[in-house]
């Protein structure tokens, strides 16, 4: 069986010793060998062994977390390392963001002092700090990631941020290559569904640039004042266009749906509503019909359910859906574990 | 020193792959076996290895641990395995358990995803979900437990439900095993005694049936208030009936702790005033004098004082008494690590 | 390399199996040997293998932890151990620690338990409770170290207590003896600083404890009212005299720092106003000027800063002065890793 340091030069180089925050920061060919060996792992065709033997990683989370805490622990000490979660807050000390602060506050600890400390206790840094969904410039400035980045003289992992969750997006990716076997030219929706409460961009965001970065061709289907950042978007369409793939933008959920092999179902709030929180609800009432149904399933006859969970059952997707035999959505968690352990294992070899 | 793939072939055909909810569950032959082969773990005379190697066991709380969470931790890593201690609702996803819910309210994740998701992450789930002391007939549906059993496809360990308490009842019965030699026909009293608030029915229920189903003969000494729900008690009765032991009541505690081997202290709720607490604290005052105090240990000269902890101190049993010689109390707590070492070598060889 | 059963007989004897609980409870020699062990560990020139294996250590935390937490974690895993993290009231039942309470109130545990039962499942327990900062009296008896010490069976290591922190103190010590060499007679100031609130004595109790019995000259700088406790300067004053160094107190921040080679910022509460809140913080408005800038480390022009961490910026010290070349905060935190894993080696070998 094939052992971690027989896995090929080119995808050790890029991974070794790299910050983990966006796929965006890595080529289609370094995405493609680590979903390659992700898939191998599940096989049991590759034996990553115990590379983290000796190192720790820390899990620093600044909001809840079921599936991620759980298979990162694993994922680490299955590698021979050691899992070390943080609960920011309850755990820990309240931690300052803000560059020259006078720190006469609530907050307790600098991310400039916490960021080395953990750095010298630690291998790599996991962390999770959701959208605080108040004001878009913060959360799309992604403070308290890059903060953690820019802090810490270790590799971090971004365990969902407010823009970004690329570990979910490749977990995703993987789900439909297993499924459909090949990436190129896959029909996929990304479909806004309903929600009692505006949710971050993150998923969204992830799942549309890992799409289009695998060649994919992605319709989002949202109502008119759901659309993505100008700016993210941008960058979806260019990673359609280098990549083979395509992009648009639908404002019907059905049309959008139909002959699609994959629909991804999704929440998100309105940037255009954004901390605006009365507001959004009373508009997002408009659209309770957004729901991932039978019906609207039979449109797409060949396609599968995704989502990225939790999910509000019989809101977002009704339980029919969700327990039928076209749900990947089990499947997509379980491959988080896979996709996880490969990508330790080339950060710390 | 023998190893766990030595151990008998009857007692690993039992308990492999097999879920633990009650001591109901299984037979008296499996539980001997079971209890034989934890007493041989203590002392040394079997090495357990570290069969859970490659595995990982989710430690799910929903109410605050110590003797638990530590017991298991130990268990599980010191047999090779992961353990992933969650904490519900701090650290993860709230979850809701009713069928059909339109998932509009609090709750943002369904146990019928939480489960199978875990069940990809993991090996076995143990799971923690006290009483709620609302609404008798929704903790006696297990709603918590039975959710996590259905909709998981490995093994589920009651850590404490809202009825059950079997890891408590099954050590407590190696303790008196440890004390006495042998079980049957051992005159035990399961004494009501008096606490500031009504507690559930979990340890209650469990020491009953486990002593019962090892041929003990028991006294349950209560309150005329203060009865087991009648179905349990006619387990209970069944299985002294099967067993050859006996169950019988009385409300005069002194009259049934004379002559009694193990004087085994615990409150609980009245359930005919469950969910009604300001009425049933007040009936509960008039029973402050149900107390284990050194005059009512005297009555049982050869008797020893068990309680499953945590105890009040000075309200459900003297300081002297607990202090004394003839409490077992620290050493019951002690026996559940190598119960728990063992029902998992069984469960997961 | 040498291993840890080779650590010379006297260091080993004087360590193992014991508590952790104040440096006084160590003379000069044992805690020299300790420091070199120490250095060695870092530098790599000893493995101390896995004394751990078969072993586990509770870390009980009433209190926030990052650095300790996490560098505890590690050096227990890293050893071999298990950790088990446990924090009080969150995830375990509230401890009771008054003898003789009627347990009628809040608190569901007695330490009279907690600590014996968890000393049947682990080999040793650190424990985390800070000043309560209401009663100096109540803070100075050590409640809750003592009655784990008093009722465990198993060594206790104090991860911080109400009135010290002596993992922090050697850990300082260390990173002194690894920037100069040599000990004896080092220049160091204690530097009480401006902070919103008022803070426990552990730090500068145990720092100046630590500092003098290594044999170096301590100035503490502080505000008139904020003077340690007459008892502990005793101590403070007898651990120079037997180890060739020397105390004095300044109320002049700027004369103190003159010519010094470290400078060791902390601030702490006002034992006359001790439980006065709103006094002691109009109180410490008056010292705002206390603070560790670019002209104070000029007047200790071959000085370094040193600080426990957490630490307030531009309140303690400024941002040039803690993100600059002198600054050895960073590498303290550190140096607790290498500490930790060297203590946990000689006590649970």
């Amino acid at each position: 069986m094939a052992r971690v340091k027989s896995f090929p030069r080119t995808i050790l180089d890029a991974f070794k010793g790299r910050s983990f925050l966006s796929t965006l920061d890595f080529n289609r060919p370094e995405l493609s060998e680590l979903l390659d060996l992700a898939m191998q792992h599940k096989h049991g065709r590759i034996d990553p062994g115990t590379p983290l033997t000796g190192k720790a990683v820390g899990l620093v989370f600044f909001d809840p977390s079921l599936r991620t805490r759980t298979s990162m622990t694993i994922a680490i000490q299955q590698l021979g390392g050691v899992p070390v979660p943080l609960h920011v807050g309850s755990e820990t000390w309240t931690l300052e963001f803000r560059e020259g602060a006078v720190m006469v506050g609530e907050s307790e600890e600098h991310i400039r002092e916490a960021a080395p400390v953990l750095s010298s206790y630690l291998d790599a840094i996991g962390v999770r700090c959701f959208s605080r969904l108040q004001d878009y410039e913060q959360d799309k400035a992604e403070t308290v990631l890059s903060a953690f980045e820019r802090y810490s003289s270790v590799p971090v992992i971004n365990l969902e941020s407010s823009t970004q969750h690329p570990l979910q997006g490749l977990g995703d990716v993987l789900t439909i290559r297993e499924k459909f076997g090949t990436l190129d030219q896959r029909d996929v929706v990304l479909a806004w569904v309903h929600h009692p409460r505006p949710l971050s961009m993150s998923v969204p965001n992830s799942f549309s640039l890992a799409a289009t970065q695998y060649g994919m061709n992605l319709t989002i289907a949202c109502p008119p004042e759901y659309g993505l950042d100008p700016e993210v978007f941008k960058q979806v369409e260019d990673s359609a266009q280098a990549n083979g793939g395509s992009v648009r933008i639908s404002h019907n959920l059905e049309e959008a749906c139909k002959g699609a092999e994959v629909i991804y179902a999704r929440s998100w709030g309105s940037l255009d509503f954004y901390g605006r929180l009365e507001q959004e609800v009373e508009l997002r009432q408009q659209y309770r019909d957004w729901i991932v149904d039978r019906q609207l399933m039979s449109l797409a006859s060949r396609g599968y359910l995704m989502h990225c969970l939790p999910v509000r059952r019989n809101v977002e997707v009704t339980d029919e859906v969700l327990d039928g035999p076209r749900s990947l959505v089990i499947q997509q968690s379980a491959n988080r574990l896979h996709l996880q352990k490969t990508l330790l294992s080339l950060i710390l070899r």
